[in-house]
């Protein structure tokens, strides 16, 4: 499994998300909480927008996060309105490499996975069958999670899709009842744990989700207000003021110590957040 | 030996340098045209000023620059008024490790180089006898390039020095003289070459600079003027207007087909590029 | 493309073909003389079979093999009887990771190519569809060169095959007829370079193959005698004695400078070397 | 801190020490159950001495060994006498690099460390002046460890020592020695947790130590017997025949479940193998 964090809001630097709050994602990298392996060292990555610029970039290597330079040096300086990291703990078996690492993306998407699908390898070859060509030809690596992003590719319509925040979110539940389907169509546990985070560099969804294990599904949070500070150790995200957020954080656990500034996303719901930073949570129904 | 880039000017996006035009810097790292070895392969770095910061954004890796998927991502997006660049072909026997690729940076500064120095192995420690401990304590890596950077910080006078050009070309110029006197009370050969870039955020100097080898300095070209575009494979210098200049790149090899925006950088001299633009070429006399 | 070394006969140490003679694997990887390409950076191989342990041990990793000291060290105190060895320069677009490193190898065997499949990107999903499941599953990467091995594992008939040398050979030639026919169903091109390398552990056999290409098939010679021998840069093969040689090199360009010790391999011809060391050059006919 | 295992006697298969038993140190490399940090996941190492070639092959990258695949592979086939396996958790600040993972090596000698010297940073220069120009020039990384490897290589007497057990014990301690009196020296905190581990490639000493924590030192087993076996998770130490043992296995954790067949080093002692396998145990009086 992993860890992953999603921002969306006014312009922060990106180590005020990985480094600098007491618990950042680079801190769950190597101290993870809420979750039964403490660490997550199979690799990383980091996707951003840049101004104006429609399609993200992404920074993604193996290794842990905590040692890479380049990593620390980028996040201190850069800045963006969208974000997304994620650290990588692989599934056994499946290689180490960039091209297993989140985000995932391709044209204006972004994409992560926290979490695993448990018939996957069974399920492998009929869920490329499932996939058109252009979503099948954007798997590079061996991970359920790239497999689940092809599929989303699918049901957002490909990259020339520019869709409305409920379109978008429609278009990951879609993605979720369809992994389902295959892997039950392939004779395979259908038992799956998948946060998705998603993004077209406007809106911004994210799911906590799990199907048939018997426990909770991994940890999620989400922290709204009117602005995200950072000072020393001590993230703080000021009060919203009306429904329309400055900043909104989506973590798999909470970046910094003021608890009340984190709600945890209910099993089996999503969060999104539209373009305007109005926030929605709603339960997934499959 | 290597190849670099430096650029002083206007904003460009980093891929401008490293990637669109024809003989871009991650060509020259597969297709050397100037140089014995033709190709680059031992690491890379690119480092950058991010608006008003003083300090700069660095990205090392070790690996060919072409493969690096991160690299040309975040090139694409990212732009700078002050960029380092380098690919290494590694000397026998120096490990290749981030920590031997180049910009090396302490504070404000950059540093690379493209050469060698003959003696190092042998100066190698009194080399180090002759650092501050605060230069001393800068080295993390075991090449003769970064033992160079740690003398140019004690001749700069520390971290905390803001050179004028002219303080900052004079610093580099005793640096080559330190570097010549140690090997030789070393008792080792004094053959160097030694192209080193430098800079403070402000200004850039560049030298072009042989001593004791039975050839010419390793190639050094700079193109100036008042706007540097790049469309597709065609990097184009605008004339200047004027002696400041808006855009300023030195570079091992030139970048562009366009011959007539490239000036050799005569043997032994140095560039220095003050920060409003205006350039002065001047022989190194030691 | 890529460079490579098959080795079967007397126990030699990995160096005498990686590093010791003049013109070693590690040296054709930066100074390559047959190739219009110098340098194979993008990763290495070498496998190897231990005493009479049926499968081989592989180390696989990215990044340059001259600097490699893992590979230096491991190849100069291991001795083997049947050793493959590789050096990649990726085809643009493909990922420089360890999966997509040679040799491929499972259970038994052991795989791998010098060249490249034109049609690859548009046929690769009808190659996959022509997989039978076992075969599909060995894929880990994203190369022509492990989708090639995949059809070999169902040409030779899976894991639990035990081929003769003349059924090796047979299923390595049809593995080069089903690609023609399947990139050709594809509508994509059929023009291939492929010189393959596959062993079982007892037999080896390599080809120097290409179909509808405007030059010649990619270089490759053998070297056959009662023994290797490589002291300092020399390396030697003493005159064979009757038809069963103590030693065989398949290569991509000869290592050592005794050119009358190496022979081309003809265009469209197979080397194949049977367990006893008789060693047999026919013609492919597809 | 790192975790680390040490073989000495009858030829064994590297991964019945890194892989095989129920807490193999690659297991410990992820669950590390006597130490506080759970993971060592910043680099791993393994040399091993190959028949009666004097020098040992080291394999070290960086990377988490549990992912490492060519380690897995080498590991399942490769047998030795005397091994050497070590799992890195980088001091913070440290580069992890290669040049910085264990066991360091030079010539016969192997070296390695479990713990960390509080006051090196500080005392780096002071222990640099203190060697040889022949230990200095073998410092490639920046560890406390690879210096206290340099020390050592000094107390030896360089890379022609022949050292009986003794005298390679008698090395080792008053490398500890030295190390506390140039940190001293340096008006650095002298607190230090040191396990070391030496091989020459006949005897092994591995010392317990620590001086000035607040602490025990860190956790340190051995299991001698004349025989070890590991079938499936199990491996199992058989009973010793007389006073020399087929079989000893040092290491920071037991490996195997059998809990009668480890014991513990006591604090600041040191463990002595003997090539005829007879063992040692003493205290450091320093």
């Amino acid at each position: 499994m992993c860890r992953f964090v999603a921002y969306q809001g006014h312009p922060v630097v990106i180590a005020d998300l990985l480094y600098r709050p007491r618990h950042s994602l680079v801190h769950q990298s190597h101290h993870s909480e809420e979750f039964s392996l403490t660490f997550n060292a199979d690799g990383f990555g980091v996707g951003f927008y840049v101004g104006a610029d429609p399609t993200p970039c992404v920074m993604r290597a193996t290794g842990p996060a905590w040692s890479n330079r380049s990593l620390a040096s980028l996040s201190e300086k850069l800045f963006s309105e969208r974000i997304f990291a994620h650290v990588r703990a692989a599934s056994p078996g499946l290689a180490v490499q960039a091209t297993n690492c989140h985000p995932f993306w391709h044209d204006r998407f972004m994409f992560m996975h926290n979490g695993g699908i448990e018939g996957f390898r069974k399920a492998k070859r009929r869920l490329q069958n499932a996939l058109s060509d252009a979503a099948w030809e954007l798997i590079e690596g061996s991970t359920d999670s790239e497999h689940a992003f092809a599929l989303f590719m699918d049901e957002i319509g490909g990259a020339a899709a520019r869709p409305t925040t409920g379109e978008l979110r429609a278009a990951l539940v879609r993605t979720l009842a369809r992994l389902r389907e295959i892997v039950a169509a392939a004779g395979a546990s259908d038992a799956m744990a998948c946060n998705f985070a998603v993004t077209d560099g406007r809106s911004t969804v994210v799911t906590r989700y799990a199907h048939a294990i018997n426990r909770e599904p991994a940890s999620l949070y989400y922290s709204a207000g009117s602005m995200y500070v950072c000072v020393d150790e001590d993230g703080d995200m000021r009060p919203p003021e009306g429904p329309r957020h400055g900043a909104v954080i989506v973590a798999s656990e909470p970046l910094t110590r003021n608890t009340e500034d984190w709600q945890p996303v209910p099993a089996n719901h999503s969060v999104a957040i539209a373009p305007d930073g109005s926030l929605a949570l709603e339960p997934i129904e499959i």
